[in-house]
Protein backbone atom coordinates (compact mmCIF):
# COMPACT_ATOMS: atom_id res chain seq x y z
CA UNK A 1 0.00 0.00 0.00
CA UNK A 2 0.99 3.53 -1.20
CA UNK A 3 0.51 6.37 1.28
CA UNK A 4 1.60 9.65 0.58
CA UNK A 5 1.59 12.74 3.44
CA UNK A 6 1.47 16.08 3.05
CA UNK A 7 2.25 18.47 5.68
CA UNK A 8 2.31 22.14 4.67
CA UNK A 9 3.12 25.94 5.48
CA UNK A 10 -0.18 27.20 5.44
CA UNK A 11 -0.98 29.23 2.26
CA UNK A 12 2.21 26.80 0.70
CA UNK A 13 -0.65 25.19 -1.75
CA UNK A 14 0.03 21.97 -0.11
CA UNK A 15 -3.55 21.10 -0.19
CA UNK A 16 -3.59 21.72 -4.23
CA UNK A 17 -0.73 19.60 -4.92
CA UNK A 18 -2.25 16.96 -2.75
CA UNK A 19 -5.38 16.67 -4.78
CA UNK A 20 -3.55 16.79 -7.71
CA UNK A 21 -1.26 13.90 -7.23
CA UNK A 22 -4.91 12.26 -6.06
CA UNK A 23 -6.08 13.08 -9.26
CA UNK A 24 -3.12 11.97 -11.32
CA UNK A 25 -2.75 8.77 -9.09
CA UNK A 26 -6.23 7.89 -9.22
CA UNK A 27 -6.39 7.29 -5.35
CA UNK A 28 -7.92 8.53 -2.50
CA UNK A 29 -7.68 11.79 -0.95
CA UNK A 30 -8.54 12.81 2.77
CA UNK A 31 -8.01 16.01 4.21
CA UNK A 32 -11.17 17.61 5.95
CA UNK A 33 -12.77 14.21 5.42
CA UNK A 34 -10.91 13.03 8.58
CA UNK A 35 -12.57 16.26 10.52
CA UNK A 36 -15.67 15.07 9.03
CA UNK A 37 -15.10 11.66 10.20
CA UNK A 38 -14.21 12.53 13.59
CA UNK A 39 -17.27 14.54 14.05
CA UNK A 40 -19.54 12.00 12.82
CA UNK A 41 -18.22 9.53 15.02
CA UNK A 42 -18.46 11.67 18.23
CA UNK A 43 -21.70 13.30 17.60
CA UNK A 44 -20.19 16.60 17.18
CA UNK A 45 -20.62 19.27 14.73
CA UNK A 46 -17.83 19.48 12.15
CA UNK A 47 -16.75 23.31 12.61
CA UNK A 48 -16.59 22.62 16.72
CA UNK A 49 -14.27 19.88 15.87
CA UNK A 50 -12.12 21.63 13.58
CA UNK A 51 -11.78 24.76 15.54
CA UNK A 52 -10.41 22.56 18.64
CA UNK A 53 -8.74 20.02 17.44
CA UNK A 54 -6.55 22.71 15.81
CA UNK A 55 -6.40 25.00 18.75
CA UNK A 56 -3.15 25.70 20.47
CA UNK A 57 -2.76 22.53 22.01
CA UNK A 58 -0.59 23.94 24.87
CA UNK A 59 -3.34 26.04 26.00
CA UNK A 60 -5.44 22.88 26.09
CA UNK A 61 -8.15 22.78 29.06
CA UNK A 62 -11.53 20.35 29.24
CA UNK A 63 -14.81 22.77 27.52
CA UNK A 64 -17.84 22.42 27.61
CA UNK A 65 -19.65 21.52 24.09
CA UNK A 66 -21.97 21.81 21.45
CA UNK A 67 -23.17 18.17 19.81
CA UNK A 68 -24.60 17.87 16.53
CA UNK A 69 -27.92 18.56 17.33
CA UNK A 70 -26.97 21.75 18.70
CA UNK A 71 -27.70 20.58 22.73
CA UNK A 72 -25.45 21.82 25.20
CA UNK A 73 -24.12 19.03 26.67
CA UNK A 74 -22.77 18.41 30.00
CA UNK A 75 -20.18 16.18 29.77
CA UNK A 76 -16.58 17.77 29.52
CA UNK A 77 -14.08 16.85 26.30
CA UNK A 78 -10.36 17.73 25.97
CA UNK A 79 -8.27 18.14 22.62
CA UNK A 80 -6.90 14.94 23.90
CA UNK A 81 -9.89 12.76 23.26
CA UNK A 82 -10.04 14.50 19.33
CA UNK A 83 -6.72 13.76 19.16
CA UNK A 84 -6.78 10.18 19.70
CA UNK A 85 -10.23 10.00 17.96
CA UNK A 86 -8.20 11.40 15.20
CA UNK A 87 -5.13 8.89 15.47
CA UNK A 88 -8.10 6.21 15.35
CA UNK A 89 -9.80 7.57 11.98
CA UNK A 90 -6.26 7.95 10.32
CA UNK A 91 -5.12 3.78 11.41
CA UNK A 92 -8.97 3.10 9.82
CA UNK A 93 -7.57 4.55 6.63
CA UNK A 94 -4.65 2.72 6.74
CA UNK A 95 -5.94 -0.62 7.41
CA UNK A 96 -8.36 -0.24 4.23
CA UNK A 97 -5.27 -0.91 2.39
CA UNK A 98 -5.82 1.50 -0.30
CA UNK A 99 -3.36 3.57 -1.74
CA UNK A 100 -4.26 7.57 -0.56
CA UNK A 101 -3.16 10.84 0.10
CA UNK A 102 -3.61 12.23 3.38
CA UNK A 103 -3.18 15.85 3.54
CA UNK A 104 -2.14 17.24 7.73
CA UNK A 105 -3.33 15.90 10.74
CA UNK A 106 0.39 14.46 11.32
CA UNK A 107 0.13 11.51 9.19
CA UNK A 108 3.81 11.16 8.41
CA UNK A 109 4.64 10.09 11.93
CA UNK A 110 1.41 8.55 12.90
CA UNK A 111 1.18 6.38 10.21
CA UNK A 112 5.33 5.89 9.85
CA UNK A 113 4.62 2.20 10.47
CA UNK A 114 3.03 2.16 7.02
CA UNK A 115 6.19 3.89 5.80
CA UNK A 116 4.23 6.44 3.99
CA UNK A 117 6.14 8.80 0.88
CA UNK A 118 6.43 12.26 3.31
CA UNK A 119 6.27 15.39 1.24
CA UNK A 120 6.44 19.02 3.19
CA UNK A 121 5.14 21.80 1.06
CA UNK A 122 6.74 25.33 1.52
CA UNK A 123 6.59 28.95 0.38
CA UNK A 124 7.81 32.38 0.74
CA UNK A 125 5.15 34.66 2.67
CA UNK A 126 4.25 36.74 -0.30
CA UNK A 127 3.22 33.75 -2.52
CA UNK A 128 1.48 32.52 0.42
CA UNK A 129 -0.37 35.60 0.93
CA UNK A 130 -1.35 35.24 -2.76
CA UNK A 131 -2.49 31.67 -2.27
CA UNK A 132 -5.13 32.74 0.64
CA UNK A 133 -6.50 35.88 -1.66
CA UNK A 134 -6.84 33.29 -4.81
CA UNK A 135 -8.68 31.20 -2.42
CA UNK A 136 -10.19 33.28 -0.36
CA UNK A 137 -8.66 31.79 2.85
CA UNK A 138 -7.76 34.96 4.58
CA UNK A 139 -9.39 33.69 8.07
CA UNK A 140 -11.55 36.97 7.76
CA UNK A 141 -8.38 39.47 7.55
CA UNK A 142 -9.09 42.42 5.58
CA UNK A 143 -5.30 43.67 4.87
CA UNK A 144 -1.76 42.28 3.34
CA UNK A 145 -0.78 42.47 7.14
CA UNK A 146 -3.32 40.94 9.21
CA UNK A 147 -3.27 38.31 6.21
CA UNK A 148 0.34 37.41 6.78
CA UNK A 149 -0.07 37.59 10.78
CA UNK A 150 -2.74 35.25 10.23
CA UNK A 151 -0.27 32.88 8.41
CA UNK A 152 2.46 32.93 11.21
CA UNK A 153 -0.26 32.25 13.93
CA UNK A 154 -1.65 29.46 12.12
CA UNK A 155 1.85 28.09 11.48
CA UNK A 156 2.75 28.60 14.82
CA UNK A 157 -0.01 26.50 16.14
CA UNK A 158 0.97 23.94 13.27
CA UNK A 159 5.00 23.52 14.72
CA UNK A 160 3.41 23.59 19.01
CA UNK A 161 0.96 20.77 18.37
CA UNK A 162 3.43 18.38 15.91
CA UNK A 163 5.60 19.27 18.63
CA UNK A 164 3.39 17.94 21.18
CA UNK A 165 1.78 15.42 19.01
CA UNK A 166 5.00 13.73 17.73
CA UNK A 167 7.72 15.29 19.61
CA UNK A 168 9.47 16.20 16.50
CA UNK A 169 9.54 19.70 14.69
CA UNK A 170 7.43 20.40 12.21
CA UNK A 171 9.20 21.51 8.94
CA UNK A 172 12.55 20.07 9.82
CA UNK A 173 14.40 18.65 6.40
CA UNK A 174 15.11 15.36 8.62
CA UNK A 175 11.75 14.27 9.24
CA UNK A 176 10.03 14.26 5.32
CA UNK A 177 11.65 12.64 2.13
CA UNK A 178 11.12 15.31 -0.08
CA UNK A 179 10.28 19.18 0.50
CA UNK A 180 9.05 21.33 -2.23
CA UNK A 181 9.14 25.06 -2.12
CA UNK A 182 6.29 26.08 -4.39
CA UNK A 183 7.48 29.34 -4.68
CA UNK A 184 8.89 28.84 -7.92
CA UNK A 185 6.45 26.19 -8.84
CA UNK A 186 3.80 25.98 -11.34
CA UNK A 187 2.05 23.28 -9.03
CA UNK A 188 -0.55 22.20 -11.45
CA UNK A 189 2.32 21.59 -14.34
CA UNK A 190 4.82 19.95 -11.56
CA UNK A 191 2.22 17.58 -9.56
CA UNK A 192 2.89 15.09 -12.39
CA UNK A 193 6.55 14.53 -12.26
CA UNK A 194 6.05 14.80 -8.59
CA UNK A 195 3.77 11.49 -8.67
CA UNK A 196 6.44 9.83 -10.21
CA UNK A 197 9.12 10.52 -7.78
CA UNK A 198 6.68 9.27 -4.95
CA UNK A 199 6.09 6.13 -7.56
CA UNK A 200 9.44 5.31 -7.70
CA UNK A 201 10.62 6.11 -4.77
CA UNK A 202 7.44 3.34 -3.87
CA UNK A 203 9.13 0.95 -6.63
CA UNK A 204 12.61 0.91 -4.50
CA UNK A 205 11.13 0.66 -1.22
CA UNK A 206 9.15 -2.65 -2.60
CA UNK A 207 12.55 -4.56 -3.79
CA UNK B 1 20.05 27.45 -20.61
CA UNK B 2 19.11 25.27 -17.51
CA UNK B 3 22.00 25.13 -14.34
CA UNK B 4 21.20 22.81 -11.87
CA UNK B 5 23.02 23.89 -8.39
CA UNK B 6 23.26 21.18 -5.86
CA UNK B 7 24.01 22.14 -2.23
CA UNK B 8 24.79 19.12 0.24
CA UNK B 9 25.38 17.86 3.90
CA UNK B 10 28.68 16.93 3.80
CA UNK B 11 28.47 12.54 3.36
CA UNK B 12 24.66 13.05 2.14
CA UNK B 13 24.91 11.92 -1.63
CA UNK B 14 24.52 14.80 -3.45
CA UNK B 15 27.85 14.11 -5.51
CA UNK B 16 26.54 11.18 -6.10
CA UNK B 17 22.82 12.60 -7.18
CA UNK B 18 24.58 15.81 -8.94
CA UNK B 19 26.67 13.22 -11.27
CA UNK B 20 24.06 10.83 -12.04
CA UNK B 21 21.61 14.06 -13.10
CA UNK B 22 24.49 15.08 -15.19
CA UNK B 23 24.89 11.89 -16.75
CA UNK B 24 21.27 11.29 -17.24
CA UNK B 25 21.01 14.86 -19.27
CA UNK B 26 24.02 14.62 -20.93
CA UNK B 27 25.19 18.36 -19.63
CA UNK B 28 28.41 19.22 -18.18
CA UNK B 29 29.18 18.55 -14.19
CA UNK B 30 31.34 20.93 -12.17
CA UNK B 31 32.48 20.11 -8.49
CA UNK B 32 36.20 19.35 -8.39
CA UNK B 33 36.65 21.17 -11.52
CA UNK B 34 36.18 24.28 -9.66
CA UNK B 35 38.69 24.06 -7.47
CA UNK B 36 41.10 22.98 -10.31
CA UNK B 37 40.15 26.04 -12.52
CA UNK B 38 41.07 28.44 -9.57
CA UNK B 39 44.67 26.58 -9.05
CA UNK B 40 45.31 27.01 -12.50
CA UNK B 41 44.49 30.55 -12.34
CA UNK B 42 46.10 31.39 -10.05
CA UNK B 43 49.09 29.35 -10.25
CA UNK B 44 48.75 27.27 -6.89
CA UNK B 45 48.88 23.94 -5.80
CA UNK B 46 45.01 22.38 -6.11
CA UNK B 47 45.53 21.06 -2.77
CA UNK B 48 46.26 24.17 -1.17
CA UNK B 49 43.32 26.12 -2.84
CA UNK B 50 41.00 23.58 -1.59
CA UNK B 51 41.95 23.68 1.99
CA UNK B 52 41.84 27.50 2.18
CA UNK B 53 39.12 28.36 0.46
CA UNK B 54 37.00 25.43 2.44
CA UNK B 55 38.78 26.68 5.81
CA UNK B 56 36.49 28.44 8.49
CA UNK B 57 36.25 31.50 6.68
CA UNK B 58 35.95 33.44 10.15
CA UNK B 59 39.01 33.02 11.02
CA UNK B 60 40.81 34.08 7.67
CA UNK B 61 44.06 36.14 7.40
CA UNK B 62 46.43 36.43 5.08
CA UNK B 63 48.86 33.45 4.74
CA UNK B 64 52.13 32.86 3.09
CA UNK B 65 51.90 30.33 0.43
CA UNK B 66 53.21 27.65 -1.84
CA UNK B 67 52.83 27.86 -5.91
CA UNK B 68 52.50 25.13 -8.08
CA UNK B 69 56.20 24.77 -8.54
CA UNK B 70 56.43 24.18 -5.20
CA UNK B 71 58.69 27.37 -4.29
CA UNK B 72 57.73 29.81 -1.42
CA UNK B 73 55.81 32.79 -2.70
CA UNK B 74 56.44 35.93 -0.60
CA UNK B 75 53.27 37.33 -1.76
CA UNK B 76 50.51 37.02 0.17
CA UNK B 77 46.93 35.72 -0.67
CA UNK B 78 43.53 35.97 1.36
CA UNK B 79 41.05 33.97 1.21
CA UNK B 80 39.06 36.64 -0.09
CA UNK B 81 40.94 36.54 -3.33
CA UNK B 82 40.41 33.01 -3.86
CA UNK B 83 36.78 33.54 -3.18
CA UNK B 84 36.55 36.26 -5.98
CA UNK B 85 38.23 34.17 -8.55
CA UNK B 86 35.86 31.26 -7.44
CA UNK B 87 32.90 33.90 -7.93
CA UNK B 88 34.82 34.41 -11.24
CA UNK B 89 35.32 30.62 -12.34
CA UNK B 90 31.29 30.37 -11.40
CA UNK B 91 30.77 33.30 -13.86
CA UNK B 92 32.80 31.79 -16.25
CA UNK B 93 31.03 28.39 -16.61
CA UNK B 94 27.37 30.12 -16.60
CA UNK B 95 28.88 32.52 -19.61
CA UNK B 96 29.26 29.53 -21.82
CA UNK B 97 25.48 29.19 -22.27
CA UNK B 98 25.91 25.59 -21.53
CA UNK B 99 23.25 23.07 -19.16
CA UNK B 100 25.20 21.91 -16.85
CA UNK B 101 25.16 20.82 -12.81
CA UNK B 102 27.01 22.86 -10.32
CA UNK B 103 27.80 20.75 -7.12
CA UNK B 104 28.65 23.21 -3.88
CA UNK B 105 30.47 26.33 -4.14
CA UNK B 106 27.22 28.62 -3.51
CA UNK B 107 26.49 28.50 -6.92
CA UNK B 108 22.81 28.52 -5.79
CA UNK B 109 23.28 32.44 -4.62
CA UNK B 110 26.20 32.92 -6.48
CA UNK B 111 24.04 32.21 -9.80
CA UNK B 112 20.67 33.47 -9.09
CA UNK B 113 20.73 36.04 -12.04
CA UNK B 114 20.55 32.39 -14.03
CA UNK B 115 17.89 31.33 -12.12
CA UNK B 116 18.98 27.40 -11.34
CA UNK B 117 17.23 24.73 -10.13
CA UNK B 118 18.55 24.65 -6.68
CA UNK B 119 18.36 21.51 -5.31
CA UNK B 120 19.38 20.97 -1.48
CA UNK B 121 20.40 17.21 -0.43
CA UNK B 122 20.53 15.96 3.04
CA UNK B 123 20.55 12.54 5.04
CA UNK B 124 19.99 11.28 8.47
CA UNK B 125 23.32 10.79 10.12
CA UNK B 126 23.91 7.45 10.21
CA UNK B 127 22.93 7.19 6.22
CA UNK B 128 26.20 9.76 5.78
CA UNK B 129 28.18 8.00 8.59
CA UNK B 130 28.00 4.88 5.84
CA UNK B 131 28.36 6.90 2.60
CA UNK B 132 31.37 8.21 4.40
CA UNK B 133 32.87 4.75 4.46
CA UNK B 134 31.61 3.18 0.90
CA UNK B 135 33.44 6.48 -0.04
CA UNK B 136 36.14 6.55 2.02
CA UNK B 137 35.75 10.00 2.59
CA UNK B 138 36.25 9.48 6.48
CA UNK B 139 39.31 12.51 6.77
CA UNK B 140 41.17 10.16 8.57
CA UNK B 141 38.94 9.20 10.65
CA UNK B 142 38.92 5.75 12.14
CA UNK B 143 36.22 5.34 14.56
CA UNK B 144 32.27 6.02 13.99
CA UNK B 145 32.45 8.62 16.35
CA UNK B 146 35.25 10.50 14.84
CA UNK B 147 33.50 9.96 11.48
CA UNK B 148 30.21 11.83 12.82
CA UNK B 149 32.70 14.67 14.52
CA UNK B 150 34.18 15.07 11.42
CA UNK B 151 31.15 15.31 9.27
CA UNK B 152 29.74 17.81 11.98
CA UNK B 153 32.63 19.91 11.25
CA UNK B 154 32.72 20.15 8.05
CA UNK B 155 28.57 21.62 7.88
CA UNK B 156 29.55 23.63 10.55
CA UNK B 157 32.06 25.12 8.26
CA UNK B 158 29.85 25.13 5.89
CA UNK B 159 27.33 26.71 7.28
CA UNK B 160 29.44 29.85 8.80
CA UNK B 161 31.05 29.91 4.79
CA UNK B 162 27.58 30.42 2.93
CA UNK B 163 26.20 33.40 5.96
CA UNK B 164 29.46 35.06 5.14
CA UNK B 165 29.49 34.50 1.63
CA UNK B 166 25.39 35.12 0.91
CA UNK B 167 24.05 35.98 3.60
CA UNK B 168 21.46 33.31 3.58
CA UNK B 169 21.08 30.20 6.20
CA UNK B 170 22.67 27.58 4.66
CA UNK B 171 20.46 24.52 4.47
CA UNK B 172 17.22 26.52 5.17
CA UNK B 173 14.13 25.56 3.28
CA UNK B 174 13.25 28.58 1.54
CA UNK B 175 16.64 29.30 -0.33
CA UNK B 176 15.87 26.01 -2.45
CA UNK B 177 13.02 24.79 -4.97
CA UNK B 178 13.37 21.03 -4.08
CA UNK B 179 15.03 19.31 -0.95
CA UNK B 180 16.69 15.60 -0.63
CA UNK B 181 16.11 13.56 2.08
CA UNK B 182 18.81 10.41 0.45
CA UNK B 183 18.00 8.60 4.32
CA UNK B 184 15.59 6.63 1.96
CA UNK B 185 15.89 7.02 -1.22
CA UNK B 186 17.90 4.82 -3.75
CA UNK B 187 19.51 7.73 -5.30
CA UNK B 188 20.85 5.98 -8.44
CA UNK B 189 16.89 5.19 -8.92
CA UNK B 190 15.42 7.84 -8.11
CA UNK B 191 18.11 9.87 -10.60
CA UNK B 192 16.38 10.15 -13.79
CA UNK B 193 12.34 11.01 -11.90
CA UNK B 194 14.53 14.14 -10.28
CA UNK B 195 15.94 15.25 -13.68
CA UNK B 196 12.65 14.83 -14.80
CA UNK B 197 11.19 16.84 -12.29
CA UNK B 198 14.16 19.75 -13.26
CA UNK B 199 13.61 19.97 -16.81
CA UNK B 200 9.67 20.28 -15.65
CA UNK B 201 10.43 23.17 -13.09
CA UNK B 202 12.47 24.87 -16.65
CA UNK B 203 10.01 24.20 -18.99
CA UNK B 204 7.74 25.92 -16.83
CA UNK B 205 10.00 28.70 -16.77
CA UNK B 206 10.28 29.07 -20.33
CA UNK B 207 6.53 30.04 -20.43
Amino acid sequence: MKIITISREFGSGGRKLGKLLAEHLGVAYYDREIITAIAKNQELEEEFVANMIDRDLWKTMPLKFHNSFDKVNTAEITQQDLLKEEQRVLEEIAAKGKDCIIVGRNADYRLKDYKPFRIFVCADLDTRIDNCLLYEETGGADTIKKIAKNIQKIDKTRARNTAIVTGVEWGERSHYDLIVNTTTWDIEAMAPVIAQVAMKWFETHEL
